[in-house]
């Protein structure tokens, strides 16, 4: 293991923060908070800091952000650092666009593209906020706040024994997930479900005689479901994920009909990919039965700030599709965020914590807007089928000739300290060629409410 | 007017040639085997030389060879020179992909590109055929054939007074069109109807306060629809087409049911552009409402050779749709070809007729072929609506970003010379990345028969 020393500063000495939830995007805004010098206490409820799923992929945006909070070769030693992203099409396996994550790459975006085991990740960054000084806390439940004149009073529950208690600090960061109770503070929505369901797996990759040259992250796109590849830890451990639509769901949403519990099941992932390349089909069996994961996001929302008080970020705040490969990052950038304006208010004075919050809200929710709405879309657009798939590849071999950065420059060159969602919030808008859009999920629901029904076209 | 002096030679001195049809091609025909010296006869049935339609588009392929044939400087004088081709989107009206028929443009492909009224072009054609010696009649209807050992005996009947006649020669071409006699002797077929209605309108330009900077061919290209707009005439006149897809000829189609006679009439033609620009919709008063074209191709057919001395040229061997805007051009490289391969084997000697033809048949039928088919995808690829028709929009404008002429290079780069096709039949196939393609009219064909149908895809 590499040792690394944490960059410290004390902006934000003196300041008590506490944050409910122990995923990334709470550990990463302990971390972040603590290296200003914040007195941070965070409250996980599950008895260990433990994350579900397997492999992650961190784009330069992320890298940068570890790096600087000096985790970088920590992050490297324990993931992958991949050559290259190759897209390639589900049916034929052919090639249609790599991304090489070679010098250019790295000098363009200042930084690497990194896969990392989900866990091995959240333990780096645990390890860190509790060296930078954080307390991080197991088995306690954040249950509600209340915001008072000089700060919030957060309720928790020990659930080892059932004990209540009251805490007072500063201020109080709802990184508390999907179903985050502070959202509901804000906001009475529901996940939205993209009918797309992932199975995951993960295997010895020194082992597998197919796959042991593998260095790259491969995506194999195709209508209707996509299979995704690539190392973990130094190449010790393969990494694969197979994402489908699930004919029940989708079938259930559009008749109006009540949607089945087990949507993409098992029966169902065995009849998926039959139209995909035979060299997909024999990597299914490598894949967990056992667990799938339903896909789902939740709308936009343009606001985080609760109360004066308390906030929302990551999973809370914006939980995307995984399409981007951002969920985890976005997470990352709202810890940094927050802790970088905090700490430029506290040098500056002259602003409150509404103030900040209010900032930190600005920058964020048109980004993350962004993210989620554009992951959107490009799930639609690796599943196109029939002439949309052509002309989808014909774009993606045409993005490579002619360069892609400018493409994911907007995604993948992001620093909260430019401030350039905050001074102008139509960078959060899709870009004028795709303002058209409409999300296919929104489309059915509007055609099954309206009972309108589409022109047949051909 | 310009003076031209014809380019004659004399290889087919002494060769007797009956042409069946006074189109485009034919009239061509009469032309490129007259300058090469041979005794031409072209019969049409109807009692002038006239052309249906208006506007008509002429690419570098088609201009090169009325410069070779010394017709340029008239065509020209009677036609218009473009100075770029438009694609526009038919929703936002911006444009997508411009092709600019400059400089750069006529040294690639040694050729201008020209638009010019049907009957003008062929009122060029039957000037010049005439000039250099061929015999053009009117109102005499070829009725059929007989091959005989050293030739081919004409039956044809004079329409003015029913009197029927045979007239013998050394070869008969059937440049009969969509409809022709010869064709049947080789194959049973059907016009394949592509659903798409073409109405037409031709105005004054000059009086046009909105078009009267119009020096470009645009084409609105939209959701089962699209339009155009050219200059003719030296500016003089606006040549416009609005087409779209008939509902009830695709309800028919679909559901099995009989096709009604006047589908694309003007009830469907008024319904049919509400969700285009503004200004498309502005525009369409200008089109004549009593007359539309059903537009259809056929299947693509292998082998043009009749018999040992008949031959089935231009539309009668390969009706294409019109989105290539070929099919004037095809008919006049097929005559050329024809005209120069007979030239070529009477000058090395050894070959016979059929000879000639088999190879005439071996080059134009796998090029014809790939414009019949390629002509049916860019129909398709116009005509995308929702996710696609982005993704297509953003296609067309890399592909301005990176040079168009790789897409244009096979269709307008061409010399029957060359023999490319002849020697290479593979030329003639769908490249690599669109072999999977199948043309949406074929689809829906199968899928109502095998009573299959598709999974609903979102």
């Amino acid at each position: 293991m590499s040792q690394t020393t944490l960059p410290k500063s004390d902006e934000l000495k003196g300041k008590s923060i506490i944050i409910s939830g122990g995923g990334i995007g709470g550990a990463a805004g302990a971390l972040a908070l603590s290296l200003r010098g914040a007195d941070v206490t965070l409250y996980e409820r599950a008895p260990e800091f433990k994350e579900v799923g397997a492999g992650l992929q961190i784009g330069p945006h992320g890298v940068r952000m570890l790096e600087k909070w000096g985790l970088k070769d920590k992050v490297i030693d324990a993931g992958y650092l991949p050559e290259r992203m190759q897209f390639r099409d589900a049916i034929t396996a052919e090639p249609i666009l790599t991304m090489d994550f070679g010098e250019e790459f790295q000098r363009h975006y200042g930084g690497r593209y990194l896969v990392i085991h989900r866990s091995d990740l959240l333990s780096i960054l645990v390890e860190a906020a509790t060296e930078a000084g954080a307390t991080l806390l197991n088995g306690v439940q954040v249950l509600g706040a209340d915001d008072r004149e000089d700060g919030v009073v957060v309720h928790i529950e020990h659930r080892a024994d059932g004990t209540r208690e009251d805490v007072g600090a500063d201020l109080l960061i709802g990184f508390d997930g999907t179903h985050s109770v502070f959202r509901k503070l804000l906001v009475d929505d529901e996940p939205v479900p993209s009918a797309y369901v992932a199975y995951r797996g993960t295997s010895e990759l020194p082992e597998d005689p197919d796959m042991k040259d593998l260095k790259d992250v491969v995506g194999y796109i195709g209508p209707r479901c996509h299979f995704i590849q690539y190392p973990l830890r130094g190449g010790e451990l393969l990494n694969q994920v197979a994402v489908f639509q699930s004919p029940r769901y989708l079938e259930a949403l559009t008749e109006g009909t009540e949607v089945p519990e087990d949507w993409g099941n098992n029966e169902e992932f065995k009849n998926a990919f039959g139209h995909t390349n035979e060299f997909i089909q024999g990597r299914l069996g490598d894949m967990w039965l056992n667990t799938w994961w339903q896909m789902a996001d939740r709308e936009p929302l343009m606001n985080y700030v609760v109360s004066d008080h308390i906030i929302v970020l990551g999973d809370a705040a914006h939980p995307p599709l995984q399409y981007l490969a951002s969920g985890a990052v976005m997470a990352m950038e709202d810890a940094e965020c927050l802790a970088l304006f905090a700490s430029q208010a506290a040098v500056e004075g002259g602003k409150n914590w509404r103030d900040v919050l209010e900032e930190v809200s600005a920058e964020r929710a048109p980004r993350c807007a962004r993210i989620q709405t554009v992951g959107r879309f490009w799930g639609e657009l690796w599943h196109v089928d029939g002439l949309s798939r052509l002309i989808r590849n014909e774009t993606f071999r045409q993005a490579e000739a002619t360069g892609w950065f400018k493409y994911a420059d907007w995604l993948w060159d992001y620093d909260a300290d430019r401030r350039e969602y905050l001074k102008d919030p139509s960078k959060g808008e899709m870009p004028a060629e795709l303002k058209e859009w409409e999300y296919n999920l929104h489309k059915i629901a509007r055609l099954r409410d309206s009972r309108e029904y589409e022109q047949v076209t051909v």
